[in-house]
């Protein structure tokens, strides 16, 4: 069964974002990337904080406009799986049923291999394998503690 | 620490949203509204699958557009909480924090109570008290399976 491993929103501005989330109680991981993304941990889902710009770049997607309102394509979805295999084969089947791939599943700079599809209405999900976020029994991320 | 509970995709078709996720593996909840709702257990997260104007009338932001790319406040996601008074703090605490309140929360007809809150990039939040969906030790929504 597919499992929302983590829930990317894009912003405008990290430090505000990251200031808003911590007074609503989440706790910034120090796998965080000082000004380039926030890893938040919230309960059994994982809310990472990633420029706009930088989320629709990583998408093969158009940028979603800054502004007050979050815009198009503003909210990545991501499935994190146990390997490379299972990331192909969940982006054919989406692409099978009826979704889009806009980016198709590559090797990442940060050690991981993902693809994004969008769904029919086009909601956008990256299907990813990271070794760097180990998935417990239940397929969820267990981020680091701390905020340095 | 807070929890998203669940994430609602505004979509324009139910049954075609219904049928890609169920393709994906996801499963749907008796919890479902027949025409009106789909909810789907994944993990420790529910996705739900709701009319893309219902969704924006039900948050009081303006309706995202229709077609084939997911526009403005098609996506909320949700925080559930034991009770009405912890609703209520947490808005408050959104709003001190450079939220803003798209709708008070009230009593909703499915027994429920909520509100909604933007960040300060203008993501959805929806928080929520539902007796109808308890909550486990670690907060998160557990569904009664099945697909009638």
């Amino acid at each position: 069964m597919p499992h929302v491993s983590l829930i990317t929103l894009g912003v405008d501005d990290l430090s505000r974002a990251r200031a808003f989330y911590e007074a609503l109680g989440w706790r910034r991981s120090a796998a965080s990337v000082e000004g380039e993304v926030v890893f938040l941990q919230g309960g059994t889902v994982v809310l990472a904080l990633y420029g706009r710009a930088d989320l629709a770049r990583d998408a093969g997607v158009a940028s979603a406009s800054a502004g007050t309102e979050a815009g198009t394509h503003a909210v990545a979805l991501a499935v994190n799986l146990p390997d490379e295999a299972d990331v192909d084969a969940l982006l054919a089947t989406a692409a099978a049923a009826g979704g889009r791939v806009t980016r198709p599943a590559r090797r990442a700079s940060w050690g991981g291999y993902s693809g994004y599809v969008t769904d029919p209405d086009g909601h956008l999900w990256e299907i990813a394998h990271n070794p760097l976020f180990p998935l417990d029994a239940e397929g969820r991320v267990e981020l680091p503690d701390g905020s340095e």
